[in-house]
């Protein structure tokens, strides 16, 4: 497709879009930045962003196999993604097949306890607020979705981890727990957005239990880029 | 009913709660205690077990009256009521019909806020762990309660504020937000226990938007004590 990139319409903690010569869609771009902690750490990782775009792509495409409908339309060059514009819808929505993180921070969960059902929850992306979980009847007062939306949300996420853990299990990889974001597309669709990668989920490797996302980060630990070289060619590898 | 009171099986922290020689009843001391701030702030007000008590047993009469089962049974002195023994639910049941405390920290919503659905919140009732708050895949991954208990808890928590609502606007109380628990009585049906006092409640008057609540106690000022006996005036006086 020939696409002229536009101006930046949004920046965020690790990835910039930009609007196109057509006014539909627009370039995600993967920057190197790493965060976490509700920001307060921050590093720059050479190649974290070409890894990420990579990873995602793959994975929307997997997605999109099933039918689920993402933003992802091709990747147009190293880390930049060409997309279909969606408008967001501010939460986080967060799906745990395995207690680790946050959660047991919060909640008297065993480590590693298995999530048959897997758990959802959903935070509303807030900066000012650092993102506080909420429930139904909170998102509909903030207007963030109406119950049926709520529902749809949910019916789609389940369809997400069903898909993405049975194809990264087949990789060698545990999908322990992941954040996606979702957004309305031009026909008012709800669409999969933002990324899938070892940024935005914990994967840890089935046979060694090593980690192998931005756990390493956070922890200080060393081989974070290494995780996720790791991670592309598990998933890439046919 | 001839009771003998036996020994202490629980005390919260505004609350003791006794066996009797009838096994499925027990007796609930309101006492002058009162905390706030996740127990950090403590006090002992003379004479607010006996209000709460007799606050609590009016509105609980008042519900009972709109056929929603409560622990209450009767008022056998003060500040002391018999009641019938639940196996209690940890959960604090939250209704919001105005936006006020700490849903306000929590969220951007604007201060007096009107809800109409009204907000129902849960949260876990767990000291170590401050009360998080829950949403239904967590509390069930907890086994506190089913996702059909939970629905229940929801319908009969909605009925509680209509009546309460209503009961106390003519008598001129807005009721604000309210935190309930929950129990199993002998035969497995999910009843009203704990109290509905301004220990636990939001009351503002209508006409002077006084505060007349814990909020008082919360906020360092005076006149708790009368503010607890005024709510009792209001709401008992025929």
């Amino acid at each position: 497709m020939n696409i002229k990139v536009g101006k930046l319409i949004y920046s965020g903690k690790a990835k910039d879009v930009y609007e196109t010569d057509h006014s539909d869609k627009v370039v995600v771009k993967f920057r190197d930045d790493i965060t976490a902690g509700d920001g307060e750490k921050k590093d720059s990782l050479q190649l974290k962003g070409y890894y990420n775009s990579i990873i995602s792509s793959k994975l929307f495409e997997v997605l999109e196999a099933e039918g689920i409908k993402t933003q992802f339309i091709e990747l147009i060059k190293s880390g930049e993604m060409l997309s279909n514009k969606l408008e967001m819808i501010p939460l986080e929505v967060i799906t745990r097949n395995v207690a680790a993180g946050s959660l047991l921070r919060k909640f008297p969960f065993e480590d590693k306890q298995v999530f048959e059902p897997p758990i959802i929850q959903m935070d509303y992306k807030n900066d000012a607020f650092h993102d506080p979980m909420l429930n139904d009847d909170i998102s509909i007062a903030l207007n963030l979705a109406t119950k049926e939306e709520l529902d749809s949300i949910r019916e789609i996420t389940l369809k997400i981890n069903k898909t993405l853990k049975e194809f990264l299990a087949n990789k060698g990889i545990n999908l322990v727990d992941f954040k996606i974001e979702f957004g309305y597309d031009k026909n008012q669709n709800i669409v999969l957005g933002d990324e899938v990668s070892p940024d935005t989920c914990r994967y840890w490797d089935i046979e060694t239990c090593d980690v192998l996302d931005k756990d390493l980060f956070r922890k200080g630990e060393c081989g974070v880029m290494d995780a996720y070289k790791k991670v592309a060619s598990m998933i890439l590898d046919p």
